[in-house]
């Protein structure tokens, strides 16, 4: 399976382009947390972050060092192309323990034995997963070490993607508009929330007749009616009626990599005021989209949305869209560039983006998204969707 | 929506017996960040712990305090049964900020507003979204302020359930019970896993005839094969063969409450040793439950399957179960009690675990599990599903 996914050269550039990060903040290691990160040094993939774990690379090391548990260790050695002397893992009496063992005591073990123990090592210190006990537990363990903040370090190593990264998102892209479609058929009065979401998770993984799609970072999030205000609550069992607006917004997966998107869609017939922001919601994504280019801010970008939406008399002042890519629950985000006020990250190409802006009224709201990769000369969308408010 | 899923006087009661444990350890207020512990006390369910939030329980303020970010107040409103003045939200410039602005530095003008910032304060140190950099953040901001580290303060209280959070895993065990039968169903030689997992997701989020499911905090899992043996990967394009056992683990949902299950299935026709393996997991499992009852130790329990499997001349040495409940990605155990040698936590009735013993020959693995309740003089399994080895 190592290899399969990626070609070794691919992680070697990868390790390089980290390690050069590393040499400019003079560190001798970095313990990496985030499993979008463990993923991308080492291919590491499975659902085990529930419990600590880590890749350690250092400054002159050969190969990162996965640490984990030993129930995954075999999970390394099937995901990841790392040598069996790199794959350490601790005792299941860590997990959870009713005695006074915590797996970042191990982990201080490995930096010992990798000779990094007396040096400056890098801690994602606001990564998820990496906990404050695991930082004040590394700290009791390594006296002599200097811990330096890492959080976004890979992360922005990560922002430019690849030929096959870029291939993945797009097969992504694949799945995503065939989930949407799914959701859209799924949505009508009378119909509870939950089968909708069914029908949106079932294509997800379903994928298309070529290859099936991994679990997304986040859940498909459907608010409808008055919870349109509420993006981030998940369906129940309440049935779709006629009036409401609903907000679908999902992504395929393949191989971890995203592919988001965003539709709104009308129970019934939809109100002029709605369609009117469905409009404006698209001349303005469309006038963002046309802005993106090498070279061009990220707040640039921004402007250009709201220079179109400000014709209408709206204002709005949430970012509109994030770095992405690789990711594991909960998050697909890089939090490295998002595309708001402040914000002067210069796009480059291969940068790839979910721009997601959105419109509120006092009881609706349209979001109308496209995930999008930054090309020589301009911007590309990965998904093929109509952009337009949609009726159920 | 507050009120519907549990009745006020049942977050009273949490909130008591949870005050009661502050008082113990002499605290003047909590830092609830584990999602799972967010909804304990204050009933907030929304996929927002992306970022960082959490719920602020002084020892003698009248309702807890949700912190989150502006985005998901209106979350706060429709899910919590905390007053307008009790929902406090950070503005989004906090989130991946390129400024120097941290959530933790509102949520300490939070703590400083509730006149804690100079008093005793417990942190889940150790919780998932509670990270390093939340720590030093809050320490600088707080300079007067004492931590003591509280990680399962609130967990130990969700041990015991009340009536209707064993009605919620009730009917997510009806869930699991039509989840597995959809696994079992779809699983066959030539089937690619991803199919398998897309027939078990749909039945997962489609529930019953009465209620819908909610996304489970850990995706199904479905290791098969050689990879029986790395129970944390996911499913991926790879075709069921002939001759390949399948661990199918997953768990309906019901208001965030779990009920995990998990069969073995083998495609084709197994052989003796792996039908001979089923059996000594089976009848482990029975003398582990039988051995369950209010008053008899996690490790008693546990002693009950080894004892059993010795006279097969078999040893296992992870733990076999873990309470279980409320949860959210990337976890349903509560980290509390293990079924495991040296944790010596005593049943009592209406704590509810998932007993998940395994055995692992070279190429193959034989899990069979059981959510059980402890009842007034035993246990009880929530699902109604044949314990043995299924054929494909």
């Amino acid at each position: 399976m190592p290899g399969d996914i990626f070609e070794p050269s691919e992680y070697e550039r990868r390790i390089e382009r980290t390690r050069e990060r590393m040499r400019d903040r003079d560190l001798d290691a970095i313990v990496v947390s985030d499993p979008a990160n463990m993923n991308y040094l080492a291919g590491y993939d499975g659902w085990s972050f529930y419990v600590h774990q880590a890749v350690v690379l250092t400054a002159d090391g050969d190969e990162p060092v996965w640490v984990g548990r030993e129930m995954d260790a075999n999970g390394a050695r099937a995901t990841t192309w790392l040598s069996e002397e790199n794959i350490r893992s601790y005792s299941d009496d860590h997990v959870h323990s009713p005695h006074d063992l915590h797996p970042m005591d191990f982990l201080a073990d490995v930096l010992a034995d990798l000779d990094v123990d007396g040096g400056r090592i890098g801690l994602e210190m606001d990564a998820y997963y990496f906990t404050a006990k695991s930082y004040t537990r590394l700290g009791s363990n390594l006296p002599n070490a200097e811990f330096e903040d890492t959080t976004l370090l890979v992360n922005w190593v990560r922002v430019r993607k690849s030929k096959r990264e870029l291939a993945y998102m797009r097969e992504a892209a694949r799945i995503s508009e065939e989930a949407m479609l799914a959701g859209l058929d799924a949505i009508e009065a009378g119909v509870p929330e939950y089968e909708a979401a069914a029908a949106i998770y079932d294509a997800l993984i379903t994928g298309t007749d070529e290859y099936g799609g991994d679990y997304p970072s986040i859940v498909p999030l459907m608010p409808s009616g008055d919870h349109t205000g509420t993006p981030h609550l998940t369906w129940t069992d309440r049935e779709f009626e006629d009036g409401d607006p609903v907000i679908i917004e999902l992504s395929g997966c393949r191989h971890r990599y995203h592919s988001p998107l965003a539709r709104t869609t009308f129970v019934g017939d939809p109100p002029s005021e709605i369609e009117h922001t469905a409009d404006v919601v698209v001349e303005g994504l469309e006038a963002a989209l046309d802005a993106a280019e090498p070279g061009v801010t990220c707040e640039a970008v921004e402007k250009a949305w709201r220079d179109t939406i400000a014709q209408y008399d709206i204002e709005k002042e949430d970012r509109i869209g994030y770095s992405m890519g690789l990711g594991y629950p909960p998050d697909w985000g890089e939090h490295t560039a998002s595309i708001r006020p402040g914000d002067e990250t210069v796009l480059a190409e291969d940068m790839t983006f979910h721009m997601i802006p959105g419109i509120w009224g006092d009881d609706f709201g349209v979001e109308i998204s496209e995930t999008f990769h930054v090309t020589a000369d301009g911007a590309e969308a990965l998904a093929d969707f109509p952009r337009r408010l949609f009726t159920a």
